[in-house]
């Protein structure tokens, strides 16, 4: 099945009411508790009907299937991560303020979406190039602009070096989500079942203060 | 099937003939060169075997079957990786020197076999833990130690800052990676259809200078 059949958003094409809102937003909040659960991207129109206690025609109605609801899904959690650094974006504060928010921000989402990674690799890899194309609108893209814009402030105010904002994007998002999908290895390197929510702040205070650091040296 | 079935190196345990060798070293190029061909882990020991030009009944022989040739291959590649780090460590080289080369190889070796993240998290996901434990003990384990060991001798040197060498591995591992995992984000941002030799030289390049700069951090 191609993206081209899927409404990429069927709700927003009319007005919705409270209901439809619901059982759209139940079927995703579903979908997002069977893959925080599971190591693969395995999930199943079923399965995400009788976790949301829907019927699951619904699945189809909203999404078109099961392509279409992971792509959903990458949207929702990649749009709430954006919105949030669009606002950070707005604040009257320092870039280095911002750059270290920002490194939180994005450690934070693959905390909160443990399976957020292996979502858009699945999508990027399975499916035709519609779909990672707005996989990369929603998410890549965005969050690349904005880091672009954190470092040329820090340059503008003297706090930080000019640097390549493409190869940075690489650089910073591979080095927060390792610790989150190298799991054997933080249970066999740092004796920890999971990324606790202790090791999540150690993680970010260690990222933040290395970017930080680099982005500043003369 | 556990791993516990599968004999761990069939062929360190007697002595081998030319041929032996040649044939055990024939399944692992034959799967590697598969691998880098496909997006997922989907070889079987068929294939393997056409590939190679080989009898399948060699494949159950060597490796004992599809799992043990992956764990077999992941050994393999891992090995080479730490057999060059090892020569690098015994160098009378600055730990800046050292690290450089040993970031230039991280990226060197993803660049070389374009699948190997793919095949340890396929081998930490899907395998029992004595899998995971001997791809931890084959590729994460050493290359931590070697870090740990550079990052001292940079504190030793008055070079590099004290920092906590586990988190550091994390950080580094997941840097070096991204741009060959997250082959679409090269695509849409980079404007590349893959990792070219120029782009693995300019991300190495930007990889080291970072984390140098971090390193050396007052």
């Amino acid at each position: 099945m191609t993206l081209a059949a899927i409404p990429p958003h069927p709700t927003n094409t009319r007005r919705r009411n409270r209901r439809d809102h619901d059982s759209r937003d139940l079927l995703l909040d579903a979908a997002s508790a069977l893959l925080a659960e599971r190591k693969a991207i395995d999930i199943t129109v079923a399965d995400t009907a009788m976790k949301s206690r829907l019927n699951s025609a619904l699945v189809r109605y909203y999404f078109g299937g099961k392509e279409g609801l992971l792509i959903g899904l990458a949207e929702r959690d990649g749009t709430r991560t954006i919105r949030s650094l669009e606002k950070l974006l707005a604040k009257a504060a320092s870039a280095e303020y911002k750059m270290r928010a920002h490194i939180a921000g994005v450690i934070n989402t693959y905390y909160q979406y443990p399976y957020i990674n292996r979502l858009f690799h699945h999508l990027l890899t399975n499916y035709d190039s519609e779909a990672s194309r707005r996989c990369n609108d929603a998410f890549a893209k965005p969050i690349l602009a904005a880091q672009e814009k954190i470092i040329q402030q820090g340059v503008e105010e003297g706090t930080f070096q000019p640097c390549d904002a493409a190869l940075f994007y690489f650089n910073l998002m591979g080095a927060c989500d390792h610790i989150f999908s190298a799991v054997s290895s933080v249970r066999d390197i740092l004796k920890a079942d999971s990324v606790t929510d202790d090791l999540r702040l150690k993680y970010t205070r260690h990222i933040s203060d290395f970017y930080i650091a680099a982005l500043k040296a003369k």
